[in-house]
């Protein structure tokens, strides 16, 4: 009875060009066995019956289970406990109504021991160009490295470039990471990434919602993308071209009401010129994982606040600061030369040369305040806000 | 009479640290002579009175005016032509109300052919840290470059890094800079700029609030910003530290509800992660000096579209693409394997494949269709997609 549901879920997801909503709907109303029955008679609505019409002979349900059984992968599908149901709820939304590659996916093709239901639970996705620059490529790296060793899953879609430098990043961290192919789970695609791709498959998951032997086509990579963004709980466009998948992946998240994060980078760079696109658009500009992990983490998982640089002028009052700005650079000054300089009565230096004098910034000797040695002159406060 | 009244305002720029909104208004009830004249007896009320007592008897008014005539200069004040009205009307905002150094300025200490009124009616500032990257220093070349080329006078404070670049290109570029200075007019700092500031005077305008002989300091430059600020139809920071007092010009440029521009750069620049604070806190993200003339030009001066990548493929249909992504990559195919391939009855398949045979991006042959020779297959898309 098993083995009948799996041929009847491996025959749907072949018999047309995935999403097919209407082919969806059929399944929720009669269940996967009598849905492929129905289909390979050809009594289903006019629409489902077209759209699965030159497909509808073709079974090789049986074969590509093998396939899969022999990779170590399985299906998942709504009747599975791995189905991750709350992914899939943003495709329910309004702005996807009129789109149906915005569907939900009927049959997912996995490898991989990572559960999918975990993953999506706490990930992020990571994704970009395939021309990065070094710089791309660089901070993909080091922010995937840092989300897995929060145990936060890298999510990305395979690819040369930024999509490549997540996963390797992740896995050198001995992290989770999943690649959603745009082609079936056998079609390494790119071939230069069938070695990382294998390597994700036995420690992550690889995951694709078409079935074996289906190679990666334009259409498909768009179709992919929304996969992408469902199942993290973030999209971060590390860096992209204005025209480019990630913007497009991008999209699909802020569709679904999932942050979408783009790392800025040089105005030069027609590499950043997407991110910097997305962020006039209203992403989220993230400069730091931390920022990330704030999205994608549990409630109170806060980023640390940045490194300010700090001086001990900082918690001087405004007429404090004023007369410590009064005392010349070298040498002292008497209390009549100070209270010039200040533009203030001299009664009411005495006071803040005092306070100085106590947080230990200035020196008296002689009648004369001077700036203490160890302490430097406010010329770095001055250079600074320059 | 004018002698007179010139000397009053000498004398009133310099008996209490500017601004003051208490001298301000003194001098607006009863012009600048009998101010002058009440301050020198005392005959003011007491906040004043405290801030004047110090320096009111001292007058260099005569000899500061000399020396600004030596050096080709003038006072602009409320009674000049020149005086950039609209400007400094921001100051009345309510944020302000309780910071007296976002007042206006009494008198302003000018040298240069530039008049401020033109300046502050067409002016971007370029404004940043001293430790300027080669990258910051590029953009602040590149953009004063491109502003003045089009007639927009470029504002800085006359700094080292990306101050000193903009106006540099400005100067480079024949157009008109000017130098807000936190310090005398006859106090070239920083030393090392004083040739640029030369230049400035003689081309352009070098101008600030403190009479001559008055050295710079952390609050002057606080308070010399918000005149960079106020003169300037948007403040753009190209590179900025976390703390730096080009973030300080563009809090004054947000309160004065002026437009702040920030230029992003990479995460990994810590001259770029002020610019990163801003515009996460609401700063327009701009990438292109187009984008600054649109905000500070005259209506109607908009930026050109930046170039996209373009394919022949970009207004097909979706189920035209759907048809020329069936097609193999090599070779011909069926119009029964293009409609397996598509997921698609073959009698709509025909339609599209003529469709696209008319565009000329495929060729019948022989009973079958290929990609058209000097196309490429969509694997461009589909890379670009990734």
């Amino acid at each position: 009875m098993i083995a009948e549901e799996q041929r009847a879920w491996a025959y749907l997801s072949r018999v047309t060009e995935p999403p097919c909503p209407q082919l969806g709907a059929l399944v929720d109303e009669c269940g996967p066995v009598r849905a492929a029955e129905l289909v390979r008679r050809g009594e289903v609505p006019d629409r489902l019956r077209d759209v699965t019409a030159a497909r509808r002979d073709l079974d090789c349900a049986a074969a590509d289970l093998e396939l899969l059984a022999r990779r170590g992968g399985r299906l998942i599908t709504a009747d599975d406990e791995e189905w991750p149901q709350l992914a899939f709820t943003g495709f329910g939304a309004t702005a996807m109504r009129d789109r149906p590659r915005g569907s939900v996916p009927l049959v997912l093709w996995a490898v991989g021991p990572a559960r999918l239901d975990e993953v999506a639970w706490r990930s992020a996705a990571i994704v970009g160009t395939r021309a990065a620059t070094s710089y791309g490529e660089h901070v993909a790296s080091d922010w995937a490295a840092a989300l897995v060793e929060r145990e936060v899953a890298v999510v990305s879609g395979g690819a040369y470039g930024i999509d490549g430098a997540a996963h390797r990043a992740a896995l050198a961290g001995s992290g989770t990471t999943v690649a959603v192919l745009a082609g079936g789970i056998d079609v390494l695609y790119p071939a230069g990434h069938s070695a990382l791709l294998h390597r994700i498959a036995t420690s992550g998951l690889l995951v694709s919602e078409y079935p074996p032997g289906v190679r990666p086509a334009r259409h498909r990579f768009l179709t992919r993308n929304r996969l992408v963004a469902a199942i993290s709980g973030a999209t971060v466009v590390v860096e992209a071209g204005l025209r480019s998948g990630a913007a497009n992946t991008a999209a699909w998240a802020a569709a679904m009401g999932r942050v979408v994060c783009a790392v800025p980078g040089p105005v030069t760079s027609t590499a950043s010129a997407g991110c910097h696109q997305l962020l006039r658009r209203g992403a989220e500009l993230v400069t730091r994982p931390q920022e990330v992990l704030e999205i994608v983490g549990r409630m109170g998982e806060l980023a640390d606040d940045p490194q300010h640089p700090v001086s001990p002028l900082d918690d001087l009052s405004d007429v404090e600061r004023t007369v410590y700005e009064a005392l010349p650079g070298r040498g002292g000054a008497t209390l009549g030369q100070i209270a010039v300089a200040a533009a203030m009565p001299a009664q009411q230096v005495l006071g803040p040369l005092t306070m100085l004098e106590i947080a230990g910034l200035i020196e008296q000797r002689d009648g004369q305040w001077r700036i203490a040695r160890l302490q430097r002159k406010p010329t770095s406060g001055a250079d600074r806000s320059v």
